[in-house]
C-alpha cells in the first residue's frame, strides 16, 4: 500500500480507522472458516468506514485504482467468503452498528450492516416482535453479513432464512454508487428483483450499507421435546411422519452418535451415549394448540419406534437442552483440533440416503465425520475432524469433502444451505449450476464490478 | 413474417401451433390491461410451443434473426405486460400445463408454466398440502404468468406471495441457452439468486419452462369475520390493532363505499350501503386458537368503533362473504364501461393517508375512483371507472393515476405490490427505483438479452 493512498484512505475515514500493522492485517486473513493462512494473502490496509458516503468514496477510490475490496462484518464466515486476498482492502462494517428504526405498527426494522442479530432480536422482541433467522453465530455475526450469506439456521424450516426477511436494502456498487432496492411494502413488484440478487451474493456483488427487515408477531408460547433413537432411519421417518401430519415444527435438530456422545460428555443433559440419534423439537404458536402439537408429535415418535421421549416440562429444561444443541460444535473440538463444518443440503426425504453415504465416504477415506442437521428443511452438517498438521489425513479429508458433495447433488440436493460458496467451494460450483448457469453467474458479477475488485476469488475462483 | 421463417417456425412446433390469419393475431394485441390496441403493435406470427426444446429452438431463431419475442400465459396481465409489439412472435405457454410432481413428503410441485393457478391448489388441496398465492385470475391465470409477475393476492398478509414459494426453475434464456436455478431443498445458497432474478421479471429475461414450489401443510381450519365502519380511519386502525395484538389474519380485505354500494346491489349479501368502509377478514389455524382470534378481533373493531360486526356461522355463509368480495370488479363494471385496477402500495399504517389522498385527487380531477384492496399489507387497488372513448374524460384519468403513484412514493410506499410495470407504468419506474437502479435493471438487461428481443417495451418502455 502506497504511502499517498494511505493518506487518501485517511482522508475519507480519518486517521483512527485505518490499521496497516503486521499484527493488524494479518487477523484479516482469516475468518471462521477452515482455511489455509498464507502471507501472500496479507491485505494492504484495514479501513472502518461510519457511513454509507465513506463506503462510497472508498469504494470509487479502489475502482479507480482497481484495488481488490473485502467487505467484512464479524468474520464468522465459514466458506471462506471474508478472508483477505494479497494487497487489498479490508472494508469492516462494524462501525456502522445502529438499529435506524424499530417500526412496531408496519412490523418493519431498518438497520446499518454492523448491527449484532443476536442485539437486533432482543430489541425486536423487546417490543412484541420477532425477527427469526437464528444462524449458530447470531450472538457475534452481524446483518449485513447474514444478508450477505442469507445465513439459515434451525428455524428455517418453519420461518424461513435471512432471504425471506429481507424487504430492502441500500447498497453501495463496486463503482462507488448507492442504489435502494426495495421498500418498507410488504409487497413489491417494480423492476428486477435487487434486493434478493443482492442477499446471498457473498459480498461480490456490492457492499450493503442499510437494511429492512420484515418482523413478525412473536408467538405467545413454546415447547421443546427430545427424542430417542436406536437407529437413524427411525429418526429420520419421525421427521416425515411429523411434518406429514401437518405440524410444521420451529426447529427439528437431528444429532448423530458422534455428536450425542461428546455433547453428553460435555454438558451432561441426559442423551442416552449408546443411541444412534436424537431429535431436539420445538413448537411454537397459540398455547391452545401446542399441547395438541407436542402429543401427535410423541405419539408419532413412540410409533416410529423412539426407545425414549421427552417432554421439557420447565422453560429452564428447554433452554438446558437446547444449550446442549447449541454447544454440538464446542464438544466436538475436544476431539480433534480442526473442525470442518460442511452443509450440503437434500430433501427432506433423503436424509437417511445421504447419512449412510455420509458413514461410507468416513469408513472409505478412514476419516472421522459426525452429523448434526437441521432435519426438518434437509440442511444436514457433516462436520469433519481432523488435524490440519496431519498432511496426510488432509489429503483424505479432502476428497472425502468432496465425495460428500457429490453424494448430496447425487440425491438431488444442494452444495450448501446456509454456508455459502466462498472461497472454499468456489471449484466445486459449477456441478450444481451448470456451465450456463455459471456463466450467467460470472456476466453479471462482470456487469456489476467490471474491474473484479469486489470480493475476488469469492464464488469463482480465481 | 416471411414464408421461410414461417417454414422454420413449423418446423419446430408443428403446422397445427402456429398461427398468422389477422383474426388470430389481433386477439393478442391486448391482454386484460387497459391498454390501447394499434395495429402497428399487431404480431406476426404466434406459436405454441409444446417443450423446453421447442422453446430453446424458437428463441436460438428468434435471437439470430432479432425477432422481438413475447412470452405469454393466459393474458391475464393488468399492466401491459404480455401485449404483443409489431412484427413480434408470441409465444404462447398454455400446450405445457402438465403438473409434473407433486412430491407429498418433500412438500415439493414440479410443473409447467402453462398449469393453471387454481387447479395446481385444487390437486395439492387434495392430498392435504396448500399452495397459498390467490391472485384475483387464480381460476384461468397460469403458474409461468404469476412466477414472470411474482403475483399476490389476498392471502398475502399471512403467506406471502409467489415468490415466497418459488425455489427453483428452469429457463430458456433469450440466447436460447436453457438453465436450471435453484433446488428442491428449502436452503440453498450455492450462487447468486437467479430464481428471484427471473421471478417478476415480467417475461424480460428468459421464458420460464418449468417451475419449483414449495408446499405447506394446509391450515386445518378457518373462519371468516365481517365488520362495518362509518369512517375509513376507524377501519385502518382496526386493522393496526389487530396486528398489533399478534395476529395475522389469512386475509384482512378493505372495501370502500364505492365497492360496498356496488356489491350490495350486485350481489345482495347485506352490506349496509351507508357504511364508509367494511373489513372482511379470514383467519387459519389450529381450530382450538380460532375461537379465541375471532374474539379478540371482534373486540377490537368494536372498541375501535366498527358498527357492525358478523362472524360467518357456517361455511356456506363465509363462502357468499367471499364470493361478494371477488365480485367486486364486476361490480363496478356496471357502472362504467372502462375498469383501470391500480395497486400502488404504501406501508400499512399510511392506508387512511393515502385513501385521503386518492379522495383529493378523485375531486381534483372530478373522476371516479372506488378503492379496494389488502389492507394488511398496504396493497391498496385505486380502480379508476371511466369511459376510454371519452377522450377528455381519459386525459384527467391519466393525470390522476400519475399523482396516485406520487402520492404512493410520498408515503413511502411503491408503484405496484402485485401487478408488476409492464408497458403501462414503465416511464414511472424511475421515480421508483432511481436513476442509478434503473440503470442497474438495463444493464442487467442488457447482459441475458444483448439484442433486446424479449418482451420489449416491458418494464423499461420504448
Amino acid at each position: 500500500m502506497t504511502v499517498s493512498l494511505k493518506q487518501e484512505l485517511i482522508n475519507i475515514v480519518g486517521a483512527e480507522y485505518v490499521f496497516d500493522s503486521f499484527e493488524d492485517l494479518y487477523c484479516y486473513t482469516y475468518d471462521a472458516s477452515f482455511s489455509k493462512t498464507d502471507l501472500k494473502d496479507m491485505p494492504g490496509i484495514v479501513v472502518y468506514p461510519g457511513s454509507t458516503q465513506e463506503v462510497s468514496q472508498l469504494m470509487t477510490l479502489a475502482n479507480e485504482k482497481k484495488i481488490p475490496v473485502i467487505p467484512r462484518g464479524a468474520g464468522s464466515n465459514v466458506s471462506g467468503g471474508t478472508t483477505s486476498v494479497g494487497h487489498c482492502i479490508v472494508l469492516v462494517l462494524t462501525r456502522m452498528d445502529k438499529i435506524l428504526k424499530l417500526d412496531k405498527e408496519n412490523m418493519v426494522a431498518i438497520v446499518e450492516p454492523g448491527v449484532i442479530t443476536g442485539k437486533l432480536q432482543q430489541q425486536v422482541q423487546a417490543i412484541g416482535l420477532f425477527y427469526p433467522p437464528d444462524p449458530a453465530s447470531l450472538n457475534f455475526s452481524t446483518m449485513g453479513g447474514n444478508v450477505a450469506e442469507c445465513a439459515g439456521g434451525p428455524r428455517g424450516v418453519k420461518y424461513g432464512v435471512t432471504r425471506d426477511y429481507v424487504l430492502g436494502l441500500e447498497v453501495v456498487l463496486p463503482t462507488g454508487e448507492i442504489i435502494d432496492t426495495g421498500s418498507s411494502t410488504m409487497k413489491n413488484v417494480t423492476g428486477y428483483n435487487l434486493t434478493q440478487l443482492f442477499t446471498g451474493s457473498e459480498g461480490t456483488l456490492g457492499v450493503i450499507t442499510k437494511i429492512i427487515v420484515k418482523l413478525i408477531p412473536l408467538p405467545p408460547a413454546k415447547k421443546t421435546i427430545l427424542t430417542v433413537y436406536d437407529s437413524v432411519e427411525k429418526a429420520a421417518k419421525s421427521v416425515s411422519q411429523i411434518m406429514a401430519f401437518g405440524i410444521v415444527p420451529t426447529t427439528l435438530e437431528f444429532l448423530d452418535n458422534v455428536y450425542i456422545r461428546n455433547i453428553e460428555e460435555y454438558a451432561k443433559v441426559g442423551f442416552p451415549m449408546d443411541a444412534e440419534a436424537v431429535l431436539l423439537i420445538e413448537v411454537d404458536g397459540e398455547p391452545e394448540a401446542l399441547d395438541k402439537q407436542i402429543n401427535a408429535i410423541k405419539n408419532i415418535c413412540q410409533e416410529e419406534g423412539a426407545v425414549q421421549v421427552r417432554v421439557a416440562k420447565t422453560p429452564q429444561e428447554a433452554e438446558e437442552l437446547w444449550n446442549a444443541r447449541r454447544a454440538a460444535f464446542a464438544s466436538v473440538a475436544r476431539v480433534k483440533p480442526t473442525i470442518i463444518g460442511e452443509d450440503a443440503t437434500v430433501p427432506r426425504t433423503e436424509i437417511p440416503a445421504m447419512i449412510k453415504r455420509i458413514r461410507e465416504i468416513a469408513a472409505k477415506y478412514q476419516v472421522l465425520i459426525a452429523v448434526v442437521g437441521h432435519a426438518g428443511d434437509g440442511n444436514l452438517h457433516a462436520t469433519f475432524l481432523c488435524d490440519e498438521r496431519d498432511l496426510e489425513e488432509m489429503e483424505r479429508i479432502e476428497k472425502a469433502i468432496e465425495e460428500v458433495f457429490v453424494a448430496a447433488l447425487d440425491l438431488n440436493g444442494v452444495l450448501s444451505g446456509e454456508h455459502g460458496i466462498g472461497k472454499l467451494k468456489a471449484k466445486f460450483l459449477e456441478q450444481q449450476v451448470g456451465k450456463q448457469g455459471l456463466q450467467l453467474m460470472k456476466n453479471i458479477k462482470q456487469t456489476l464490478d467490471p474491474n473484479n475488485i469486489l470480493n475476488p476469488g469469492v464464488m469463482f475462483g480465481e
